[in-house]
């Protein structure tokens, strides 16, 4: 709606578990924009910036545990730097910032860890962000068994440790679709099973208004 | 007051800023309670931890600048960890925890920058330590003119970047005092431009009843 020549910018993110589709889909929307003219930014938390490598360095390859709580504030390190200095930027230009994975990523499985509080990480996450929401949050919604089989087709036994992975991320798509239910206005839910055609034009038609 | 065999932990903070003393009486708190055959932790923020040595490193070597709300969750990261691993554990054990720095130094620091919010910097703090505040906290009070010559004796010319800094000194010099002055039960402060045997005594006569 804006009076000038200059787009305004625009703050996609896109959620859900491992293997739901996302990078396919983050694909498919930036050659969409692309084809309007407009300049996308990809981008992802944790590690979209070259301090956020640092962070991820830290969390991922630290000699002993990390402390719940000192997680969840380096992810929020990333997130502030992250936002700062990416997206915050490419937004300010006008351009077209999509996101794997945002602040409802850390409220999902940092909240579903069963030790730390959801609200907490949130109010956490918008303190480092200076309270930046996306224009549009695109949850890719699939069952967890579906989505396991897509990242893993090897036939293995089902152990204890899978069947409390199982229940995790149960709890981490349950816990998605709360967060999604709670803000209509910004989620677009989509069923990730679906052909990744018929998902790119729907999430399409949720996005033209807004251009 | 504890029935039990084992003493309780103390948990003690030293602040203030840089040259006025810090390190000299905590040396000589540490050999007044081993003389009295407690087992003291000596530790400090930033830093305290294995982790806190890496996010360190990260403040203060990464190339280019970090953005003020990445760096304070950084901090807040080492001291999530750093409590949970190094202070909390040495309490139980009854020992007494001798820290230089703590969440006071966030809120005089970073709350002075003139960037971020002290509350907001104290309320992310105390969240990170699961709310732990010092037994007691001693804060070592020292002209900045006179701290800043003791750290440097070099005659130089006082230029206009020395100005600005300190008017920030003067500005964490005051934060420091306000902070004492709202927690008075909490906080001893002292006049670091006395002797530092004087200062121990005085130090000493404060804690001597809480053992």
């Amino acid at each position: 709606m804006s009076g000038g020549g200059r787009p305004r910018g625009l703050f996609i993110t896109l959620e859900g578990g491992d293997g739901v589709g996302k990078s396919t889909q983050a694909r498919l929307l930036s050659d969409w924009f692309e084809q309007q003219g407009r300049t996308v930014v990809r981008t992802r938390e944790p590690g979209g910036s070259e301090l956020g490598v640092e962070i991820r360095e830290i969390v991922l390859h630290h000699r002993g545990d990390i402390s719940p709580r000192a997680e969840a504030l380096l992810y929020a390190a990333d997130r502030a730097h992250h936002i700062a200095t990416v997206v915050r930027p490419a937004l300010a230009r006008g351009e077209v910032v999509l996101q794997d994975r945002y602040l409802d990523s850390s409220v999902a499985y940092q909240g579903s860890g069963r030790v730390l509080d959801a609200q907490q990480i949130r109010d956490i996450s918008l303190w480092a962000a200076e309270d930046l929401l996306p224009d549009v949050t695109v949850l890719l919604d699939l069952d967890v068994a579906v989505a396991r089989g897509r990242l893993d087709n090897a036939n293995k036994r089902f152990d204890r440790l899978e069947a409390e992975a199982q229940d995790f991320h149960t709890r981490v798509r349950e816990s998605f679709l709360a967060l999604a239910a709670a803000e209509p206005e910004r989620f677009l839910v989509v069923d990730a099973a679906l052909p990744p055609e018929q998902l790119a034009a729907d999430i399409q038609a949720r996005i033209a208004p807004l251009l």
